[in-house]
C-alpha cells in the first residue's frame, strides 16, 4: 500500500549521509505494507552546483505539490563569498515562506542518558521536555521594506522590517495552545511588548483568543530578555513556549544546547490544514551541515531519524509507527551506543551507519 | 575639591534602596577630599507618580546638563497597563537615546566566591570574564516606521522597524576594538548576516573598520542564534561581543546568568566624547526593580556599588579609586557577607546597609 510521498532534499555537508538512514527506516515500513514514494532533489549549496541557484523553481514546485519534505542540512564555507540571494540558507527560508510553513515546532528534550552532557547541572535538565514552538513565514525574516540603501553622504544604511498581522499571532498561538493541551497545558507567550510594537500586538492577540477558546490553558507572557535568562536558570518552568520567528531563533538554540542532546534534536514546520485536512510539512534535524566531518560516515544520524518520526505523527499520522521508532532510539541509546558527537567514557562508538543499522534491528 | 556633578535616578522597587549605599560611599570620598554634587530626581513609575510623565522634560534637562546618571531601576505591576508611553521602561528608553548613549558596557563576570551559583558546570564559569558590548540607541528600539495600525478587514499589523548606519555600526565597533586591547585583544562581532539586511551591513561595516585600524585584534563573526548556544556551551571562549541592540538585550541577559552572579553584575552606558574630551554616560545595575523584595531593606546594593565604580573609571578617571572599591566589594565576598539573593550555606546573611557598611570598612 502506497501511503504518501515524501521529497528528500538531503541538503549539504553531513545532510546526505543522515538521510541514508532515513532510507533504510523507509525500507522497514515499506516491508511492513507501509510504502512510501521517495523523491529526491538539491537544495542548498548542492543546489547551487547544480542549477544555480540554491532552489530551483522546479524544485520548490516539486516540494508544493508532494507536500511533504525531508530536509537535511545547508550551507558551508565556500558559498560565504556568495551575494546573498545565492546563499545555501535562502533555499530553506524561500521553501519555508512558498509552502507556508508558519508553525516550526522545535522540542527541546533531554534523553535520560545523555543528561550529564549539558553544560547546565545535570539536576536541573534531568527529564527536561519543553516545546519551543517558533513563527516560521513572519517577522523580520520576511517583512517589507528590506536592503541596504546608500545615503547622499556616502554612508549606507541597513533596514529590516519586523510586521505581524492579528492573523498571524493568532494561527501561531492557536497551535501553541492546541499543543499544550495535550502536554503540560501551560503557554508562554513571548515578545518585547515593553519595546516593540508588534510585542504589544502579540501579547493582546494571545491574551484575546486565550479568553475566548483556551480558558483552560494555562498562559503567561514573559520578555524575550528574560526568557533567554530562564532558559538558562530553570528550563524545567516550560511547557510550551510561542514566539516569533527571530526569538524563536535564538531561543530554540539556547533551549537546544541546553539540553545537552543538541546533536539528537528534530523539528518540524507545518502549514494551515487545507480543504482536505492536509498540511503541508518539513521536517528537519536542528543541527546543521557540519562540514568538517562530512563525508565521514561518522555523523549522528538520531536527530533526522527523530524528524521522520515526527513526519510519520504530522503529515501520516503514524502516530504507532512514530512510538515505535523513537523507542528504538532510546533503546539504541540506554545499549550504550554512541556516535562520536555524543560519546561517553564507557560507551561503544559507532558510525553514522551502525546506528541506523542498531535502530533497524530494535524496531 | 568638587570633582563632578552627578544625577541620582533611583527609580522604583529596591533602586532607592541600593543607591543610598553609594550616598554613603560617596560620603567617603567626600572625606578623602574628593566631592561629588549629587542631584536626584525621578524616574518610571515614580515619576509618573509624581509628574505624571516616566521622564519628565525638566528631569531630561537635568541630566543633559549634568550629564552623568546614576540609576537605579524601574517597573512595577501597577504600571503594566497604562499606555506605551507612559510605562517605566520608556523613561529609560528616552534617556538612553537623547543622551546619545550608545555604547552599553555589560560585563559578564564570575566573582569566584559565587561561581558554584551559576546553573552552568562550575568548571565551565569559573574565572569567567567577558564583556558585551550592546548598541543602545539605534536598531528596532528607535527604527521608523513603528506602531499598530488597523487593517480595512477589521485586522491590525504591528510594525517595528530596525535600521543602522554605517556610522553607527562603526561607532560601536570601533569602542568594541578599544575595549578588547585593554582585555584580550578579542573580539566577537554578533548579527544575523545570513537573514537580515542590518546584519550585512554589519558585518561588512565591522570588517572594513578592522582592516583599516584594527588588525591587530582578532575578530571573528557569529550568528546571534550560535552565540545564544556559545554562552551555554562554552562562555570562556569569548572576551569582547559586539552586537546590536535587540540581539544584545537578549545576549547580554544569558550572559549575566550563566555567571552565577546577576545580582551582582553592573553597566555602563557612554556616549561620545564631546569637544572637551568629556562623554556622557549612565551607570545602572543589571538587575531590575525587584518589587517583591522593596522596602525590606534585604536587596544586594553591590551591582549598584560596581556601577558606581564604573562611573569612578568611565566618567571621571578615577581608576584607582574604583579599583579599591571593586576590591573592597571581592573582600566582603571573601569574608562571607551575602545578602538573601546570593546567601550559600555557611555564609553570613546580612541587610542591604549591613552590606554597604561592610564595604566601607574594607574601604
Ligand atoms: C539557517 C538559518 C537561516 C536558520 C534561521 O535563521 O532560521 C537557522 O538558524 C534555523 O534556526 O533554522
Ligand atoms: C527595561 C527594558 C526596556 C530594557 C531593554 O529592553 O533594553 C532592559 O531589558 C535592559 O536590558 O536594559
Amino acid at each position: 500500500a502506497e501511503l504518501g510521498r515524501i521529497l528528500f532534499l538531503p541538503g549539504d555537508g553531513i545532510g546526505p549521509e543522515v538521510m541514508e538512514e532515513v532510507r533504510r527506516v523507509i525500507g522497514w515500513l515499506d516491508r511492513r505494507q507501509m510504502g512510501f514514494e521517495v523523491h529526491e532533489d538539491s537544495v542548498g549549496g548542492a543546489a547551487y552546483e547544480k542549477y544555480g541557484t540554491p532552489l530551483a523553481d522546479d524544485t520548490l514546485a516539486k516540494a508544493l505539490e508532494i507536500g511533504t519534505v525531508m530536509f537535511g542540512a545547508v550551507g558551508a564555507a565556500q558559498y560565504d563569498t556568495l551575494p546573498f540571494h545565492l546563499k545555501p540558507e535562502q533555499g530553506l527560508l524561500r521553501l519555508r515562506k512558498e509552502l507556508g510553513l508558519f508553525a516550526n515546532l522545535r522540542p527541546a528534550m533531554v534523553f535520560p542518558a545523555l543528561a550529564e552532557a549539558s553544560t547546565l547541572k545535570t539536576e536541573l535538565v534531568e527529564g527536561l521536555d519543553i516545546m519551543i514552538l517558533r513563527e516560521l513565514t513572519g517577522g523580520v525574516y520576511f517583512g517589507e521594506p528590506r536592503g541596504i540603501e546608500e545615503l547622499p553622504d556616502g554612508q549606507k544604511r541597513g533596514i529590516d522590517t519586523q510586521v505581524y498581522t492579528t492573523f498571524e499571532i493568532e494561527r501561531i498561538a492557536r497551535v501553541g495552545f492546541e499543543l499544550a493541551r495535550k502536554r503540560g497545558n501551560k503557554v508562554t507567550s513571548v515578545e518585547k511588548a515593553n519595546v516593540m510594537h508588534t510585542g504589544i500586538l502579540w501579547r493582546e492577540t494571545v491574551k484575546r483568543l486565550h479568553e475566548a477558546e483556551y480558558q483552560d490553558v494555562e498562559l503567561s507572557h514573559m520578555y524575550a530578555d528574560n526568557c533567554a535568562m530562564q532558559l538558562i536558570r530553570a528550563p524545567k518552568q516550560f511547557d510550551v513556549i510561542v514566539t516569533d520567528n527571530l526569538f524563536g531563533d535564538l531561543l530554540s538554540d539556547a533551549a537546544a544546547m541546553a539540553t545537552g542532546s543538541l546533536g539528537m534534536l528534530p523539528s518540524a514546520a507545518l502549514g494551515a490544514p487545507d480543504a482536505d485536512g492536509r498540511r503541508k510539512g518539513m521536517y528537519e534535524p536542528v543541527h546543521g551541515s557540519a562540514p568538517d566531518i562530512a563525508g565521514q560516515g561518522i555523523a549522528n544520524p538520531l536527530a533526522t531519524l527523530l524528524s521522520f518520526a515526527m513526519m510519520l505523527r504530522y503529515s501520516f499520522d503514524l502516530d504507532e509507527e512514530a512510538d515505535r521508532l523513537d523507542a528504538a532510539i532510546g533503546r539504541v541509546l540506554d545499549k550504550g551506543l554512541r556516535t562520536g558527537d555524543i560519546m561517553q567514557p564507557g560507551m561503544t562508538k559507532v558510525s553514522t551507519s551502525e546506528m541506523g543499522t542498531a535502530v533497524l534491528k530494535e524496531l
